[in-house]
């Protein structure tokens, strides 16, 4: 078994915060008060997928960053219009801070909490330093530092992201361990020799949509919620 | 009077951390286990003296970039030697790393949970990234975001540092105040357009050496620690 990492990095949509049920929540909200009606699940699920294409064509192209705020900005306008709904520019802004407001899955202050006792815990996330900072005040996320794509003006999977991130923790890749709910995100850290967590959130896709859930055998392990991660990491510890 | 700031950003050697204080015991911790009498004021203070020559050598030249942590220990090694002291590496490692264990000031922590409470807090220090990591896990510093020269390449008081904060924080540079009890660090915040507190740290040079403590009337605050500092902006919050 590989040796006991000593510091632990996140991926943030969907392994730590519930970005479907809290886009959900703020649209159906705005929807109400303008009377109109729509499937804002679909909606949400358009909203996020929009992001990694738009994501690919920044890393295409190195000489033209866009934060993440941007991206999910030019996707929600089109969207908006389809919807029915007329906002003003104050409303759309706010509307697209949704992000900065997500909720986290009800395990993840808890067993961030433990983490922390025994490891370094911090984002490496996708998303831009100010959304992320955000997150954590909205939901008491207690990291011991930050780390965002836009600190290596490269997005995730490129491996500046994962061998940035080591680098400024002053850690051997070896060191350090990427956790995540998506399985690619968890292959390109592994091939710049992280060492890896799959943590499962069904509900990621609300119930309608499977995801992928199933072990991930070349992770060094698979967890069901970061408690259960944290009681894997304390036995192995011994 | 300036509007009031979404982000406070603190200078952390000596506004935050009593890195005298905290050099000393260490280093007369090592004196002790090896036998050995000096006066550890004067090393700690010289040891701290050396690094600014250093850094402005990084500075100068870009292409050399080099951390805060190899600036000590390059600086140490003959202050070692000087003080007749004779360690393995692995103490020498240790004794420079007493950087990454540096006490907070007693109003610290206090002043700082309470100023989270209205702004987002976060360093802006010449300390690499891992090194303020440690700090705020030993200190138990409450920061929302851990900011380094390191992410930007150049160090204080180069223009570089504070624009680039406040870009990743998402904020226009007046919405920004740095807190330092240097005012030469204050000055080149403000030249960027930062709002300043000066934060006055009589003891940080010891009992012995008079620290600058008078009022910087161009500074937007003056304050005796960080709680009087979140009574102040407190009250210019009404």
């Amino acid at each position: 078994m590989a040796k006991r990492p000593e510091a632990l990095l996140f991926d943030v949509f969907g392994t730590v915060v519930d970005w479907r049920g809290s886009l959900i929540r703020e649209l159906a909200r705005v929807g109400r008060r303008h009377g109109v009606r729509a499937d804002w699940g679909a909606f949400a699920d358009t909203w996020r997928s929009g992001y990694r294409p738009a994501m690919d064509r920044v890393r295409r192209d190195d000489s033209s960053w866009r934060s993440i705020d941007e991206i999910h900005l030019q996707i929600l306008r089109p969207l908006i219009k389809r919807a029915g709904l007329r906002l003003r520019l104050a409303e759309i802004l706010d509307l697209n801070a949704a992000w900065h407001r997500l909720k986290p899955w009800p395990d993840s202050v808890r067993g961030l909490a433990r983490l922390k006792q025994h490891f370094v815990i911090g984002t490496l996330s996708n998303g831009n330093m100010s959304l992320l900072i955000d997150l954590a005040r909205a939901g008491r996320l207690p990291w011991d530092v930050i780390l965002s794509a836009e600190l290596f003006q490269h997005y995730k999977p490129d491996p500046e992201v994962y061998v940035g991130a080591a680098a400024l923790l002053g850690l051997p890749a070896k060191a350090v361990m990427l956790v995540a709910a998506h399985k690619d995100d968890l292959a390109a850290a592994r091939r710049c020799g992280l060492q890896t967590a799959f943590v499962r959130r069904p509900m990621e896709h609300g119930r309608a949509l499977d995801a992928d859930v199933s072990a991930d055998r070349r992770c060094d392990v698979n967890a069901d919620d970061f408690v259960e991660l944290a009681r894997q990491l304390e036995l192995q510890a011994r």
